[in-house]
């Protein structure tokens, strides 16, 4: 599967009084990985929202915090899809400050409508991570 | 005209690593002052946006901070509106930890409707304001 | 293990435009059961990191996101510990919105100290989670 | 002045139910704006507050908001100083998607010692903003 770094800065927003990043934070250093790999892989996930009526909505998240990052750190998020499937499709993150690791985690994704019911990746987006 | 106190704990995910509240979050309160504002005028402001069609967009935000606030302390969001225009309006807020001001503030507001367009505000909710 | 329930209401803030909760807001959401928790049991998380010096940290968390929380609900957070032990604790957390089930997660932590190295749970602290 | 633009991508995490990017969070931006200022004029903030100790409080913050921001927008925030004191310094943004100017804001700021009193910012910085 094709796989995308993104690098983001650490916002002084995003750290708490411990000195270091609040860790719900990367949840959303993982949305920045997956819209950058989609858009790497040839669409904009916007574009799949407006044009297909398609939302990538969260079953499930899961982060492991191995070292904490700091303020001003540049991360780099490195994301995959691991099973892509029309219905459902798991992503998979690295998060690293220079050589150290310092997250590991996954999404798990259904596919709505936008009235929240079930729907169906096309086939062509499919295709595109691979 | 009438006005409304809120309280809010301190929650961590709201400090940074200078060990008070991050800037930002005192608009958060500011919303959850205004709403609940809403709510003890007679109305959800949820009730606006669903039924009536009509949104509260910012238009200008403003906040004073006199004195840091920290995790875990209650903070009590005291809002009231200045100005109630069909078309504008405008909320003031003052923040106390316990006897001390930690902030003041206002928000002016336009309505809009669904599609972003300049809207009113119906005559029966001005009135509750007052 | 005791068990303690919170409620909070769902922020405007905390929304995307999906007309959902963000899904990081749920950890969130977490930290605040899980510090009320703490205050059912007997003690505040504040005066642990400032009296004991002691620090929560997250190593791992998980949220399975079961239907969408929306503005202005009112969601309550169910918190409790499964594993009390001086190095490493697991809290659980069930979060509902009336009688409908909207998530379920956990957090795993360790204890660190202020120089965020590895530290133990005083022993008195552990018992009042039972 | 100098003056320094960055650019940011809009987060969904940043966007609310009404579709558009919340208000709180134009304050981030101008965060990120402010620390790629100092960092342009020679500086890290970062090491401000660690090796000298200084930090830079907010005393007051004001955002107007002239168009919505949407999710996926690059927005373009410059940022420059408009009064260089050492005790008081006020920086200035303009925040752009394209051509289309969505917001103009202040940040006024104190300068603090690590116990948060009054100080002054060595005069070798103020000299680096002009």
């Amino acid at each position: 599967m094709k796989s995308v770094e993104t690098r983001v800065r650490v916002r002084y927003a995003e750290t708490d009084q411990m000195g270091v990043v609040y860790y719900a934070n990367y949840l959303v250093w993982m949305e920045v990985g997956r819209v950058e790999l989609c858009r790497a892989c040839g669409f904009n996930y916007r574009d799949l929202e407006e044009r297909e009526g398609i939302l990538l909505a969260v079953a499930e998240a899961n982060c492991r915090y191995a070292a904490p990052a700091r303020y001003d750190d540049e991360v780099t998020i490195k994301a995959w899809v691991e099973e892509p499937h029309s219905k459902m499709m798991t992503f998979r993150y690295e998060m690293n400050v220079g050589d150290r690791r310092i997250a590991t985690g996954f999404t798990r994704h259904v596919f709505l409508n936008r009235e929240l019911r079930p729907a169906r990746l096309p086939q062509k987006y499919l295709a595109l991570f691979q």
